[in-house]
C-alpha cells in the first residue's frame, strides 16, 4: 500500500469572522477538512484582520464572531489535536510579512487581481475602498507562507490569490538569491457551491437564504420547506425539472445513496412524485448531519473559556511557526537583525 | 521661571535609512533634535521598514544604512540617555498599528495626498507604485501614534502627513467612543532647507551636491571651493549677489556672528569682496562644526558593536511603548485578545 500522497503537505485554510458559518460551508469546505486533519498538516485561520478590511466600523462584530467561527469548527469535527486553530490578528508576525510583501507587490497589479475587482465591485466600494481591503492580497500571502502552506483549498474564484501569492514568494526568493519561501498550490474543491434555498446564487447568510450550522430541527424544517423547486411543477403528476431545482442539488451533496436519488430524479421527471416526498427525503439527511453537529456545538458553546483556550493554544503554536519564517525572510533578505549580543549577524 | 513648554511633550522623528546623513539633515533637523533631547521625550526612529518601501530591490542597501545613520546622530550628539534610538522593522506592534490603520483609510485619500503623489511623482514611479509606498502614511500615523507622540518635527511638504495622521486617529477615536490615541502637532522647521552645492534645489546625496556629516577636511574645502556664488561677480571689485548666493546661504546657517555677515553681505554687494574671502570664512566654520562630528563619528564607527548594543536597548524600549500602544487601541476597538487564561477580556 503505497503512502498517502498528501501526507508531507501542509494546507492553510480559514474564514474571515465575520458571522457564523452555515450549511453552504460544511458542504464546500468545513467537511473536506475534517478529513484533510487526518491526511496532512492543517492550519485553520480565524481571519479576523482579514474581516477588518470591510468592517472597520464594526469591529466588536468580527472580534465577537472569533468565538462563533471556532464553535462552528469544533462542532464539525475539527480536533484541535489534529488540526491548528489560530487567530489572525493575534499572530504578528503576520502583519510583519504583510508589511514586507506590500513593498513586492504595485498597486497596479493589486488593482487588476481578478478576485479583488469582483469583491471591489460586490462591496460597492469603487474609490472609497479601504486601503486594507485593496492590500489583503499581500496579506494572504503572508498568511499562505508565514506557515509555509503547500496546499490552499480554494474556490476557482480564489486562484488569482495563489497566483499573487506566488509572484510575491518568486520575488522575494529571486532577491534572496534563495529559495526562502516555498510556492503554493491551489486545492480545488471537487465540488460547485451551494446555492441558497432560493436558488439564487449561492447560499449567503446576508442573503437569508442559507441554514446556519447551528439551526434547531424546526428551522431546518422550515428552510427545506420554503426551498426553491419547480416552479412549473404545480401537480403531483405534472414533470418536472431536476436542473435548477434545489431540493435535488442538497440531496446530491448530502444524500450518500447516489443510485436512489437517480431513480428520483427520473421519476420526478416522468411526473408523478411530489415536492413533499423529495424534501421529505432531504430534510432527513439535513437532521442526520446537523443535529450531531447542533449538538456538539452546544456543548462547547456551554463552555467558552474551552474554546477560547483552544484558541490560545493553537495561536501559540502558530506565533512560533510565522516568527521564525518572518525571521527566515528577514535574514535572507539581510535585513537588520538585533540579536541578543547586540551585534546584527547580517 | 516658567517651566519649558515643551517639557511634557513627546517628540517623534527619524530617517529613512538609505544612505549617510549630510550637512543639509544637520541644518534642518539634527541640530534642532540635540537640543529638543534635553527639553522633551524624544525617539529617533531608523526608518528602514519606509526606506524599503521603494528600495525592496536592495534591502542589504537599507540594513546597511541603520548603522550609517546611527553614526550620524551620535556623531552629532545624539545622546542615547536622553533621546531613545530605535530600528522601526524591529518593532512588530507597529505593522500590526499600520496593517489595522489601513482599514480606517481610503485609496483613494492616500492616492489625493499631496506628498504622496509629489513623491510618486518625483520617483517616477507612475503605475508601477509599490503598494507599500502608497500605504506608508498609514505606516507613518503608526509611527507617530505607537509612541503617542505629541510634536513631530516636519517640513512643510509633510504636513500632509500630520493631517493624514490625525484623520486616522480620530476614526479609530470614534469607533473606540474614546480618546485612545491622541492627535499630534507639526513642529515646523525655522528655517528653510539648505539648498545644494551647487544652488539647484534642495542638498540630496543622490543630486552629488551635498556635504557628508564624515566629510574629511579635505572634502570639506573641495565642496566649499566649489560653491555657486553669483556667476555674474567676476572680478572683486564688482558687485555681487547674496541672494541666490549658496554661501552666504550657508554662511547664515552655520556662523553665529549675524552683524559680521551682514557687513560682509553690505561689502559684497557693493563690490570689493571677493569669493575668496567669503568661501574661507564658510570654510573654516564648517571645519570648525563638522571637525568634532567627523571625529566622533570615527570613534563610534570603530566600535560597531557599541553602537549595536545602543539600537538594541533603544529598540527593546520602543518595543514595550508599541506594543502597549498596539495593545490599548485592540482593546478600545474591542478586537479578539487572548489573555493569559484563555478568556478573551472583552
Amino acid at each position: 500500500m503505497s503512502a498517502d500522497p498528501l501526507i508531507h503537505e501542509t494546507v492553510l485554510t480559514g474564514d474571515r469572522t465575520t458571522g457564523p458559518l452555515h450549511l453552504g460551508h460544511y458542504a464546500g469546505s468545513l467537511a473536506a477538512r475534517v478529513r484533510l486533519q487526518d491526511r496532512c498538516r492543517q492550519f485553520l485561520l480565524l481571519a479576523d484582520a482579514q474581516a477588518l478590511t470591510d468592517n472597520a466600523d464594526d469591529p466588536a462584530k468580527v472580534s465577537r464572531n472569533v468565538l462563533e467561527v471556532a464553535l462552528d469548527y469544533l462542532a464539525v469535527g475539527i480536533d484541535p489535536a489534529k488540526s491548528v486553530i489560530c487567530v489572525q490578528s493575534c499572530l504578528p508576525a503576520l502583519a510583519d510579512l504583510t508589511m514586507l510583501f506590500l513593498n513586492f507587490v504595485t498597486v497596479a497589479r493589486l488593482e487588476r487581481n481578478p478576485t479583488v475587482k469582483e469583491e471591489i465591485r460586490l462591496r460597492g466600494f469603487e474609490r472609497d475602498v479601504p486601503a486594507g481591503f485593496l492590500c489583503y492580497p499581500a496579506a494572504q500571502a503572508a498568511d499562505i507562507t508565514g506557515f509555509k502552506a503547500s496546499l490552499v483549498p480554494v474556490g476557482d474564484d480564489q486562484l488569482p490569490m495563489i497566483e499573487q501569492t506566488n509572484e510575491i514568494v518568486r520575488r522575494i526568493n529571486r532577491i534572496a538569491d534563495a529559495p526562502v519561501l516555498p510556492e503554493c498550490r491551489a486545492l480545488t474543491a471537487p465540488v460547485g457551491r451551494l446555492p441558497g434555498l432560493d436558488g439564487k446564487g449561492k447560499m449567503s447568510k446576508s442573503q437569508g437564504n442559507a441554514i446556519a450550522l447551528s439551526a434547531t430541527a424546526d428551522e431546518i424544517r422550515a428552510a427545506v420547506n420554503a426551498m426553491f423547486t419547480d416552479p412549473g411543477h404545480l401537480k403531483v403528476a405534472d414533470p418536472g425539472r431536476v436542473e435548477g431545482n434545489v431540493v435535488f442539488t442538497y440531496l446530491d451533496a448530502f444524500d450518500p445513496d447516489k443510485a436512489e436519488i437517480q431513480a428520483l430524479k427520473d421519476h420526478y421527471r416522468r411526473g408523478g412524485l411530489g415536492d413533499r416526498v423529495i424534501k421529505a427525503r432531504l430534510e432527513d439527511r439535513l437532521q442526520a448531519l446537523l443535529g450531531p453537529i447542533r449538538a456538539r456545538r452546544s456543548l462547547f458553546a456551554a463552555d467558552p473559556g474551552q474554546v477560547h483556550d483552544i484558541l490560545r493554544r493553537g495561536t501559540a503554536i502558530a506565533d512560533v511557526l510565522t516568527r521564525q519564517t518572518c525571521a527566515e525572510v528577514r535574514r535572507a533578505l539581510g535585513l537588520y537583525h538585533l540579536n541578543g549580543a547586540g551585534v546584527p549577524s547580517v
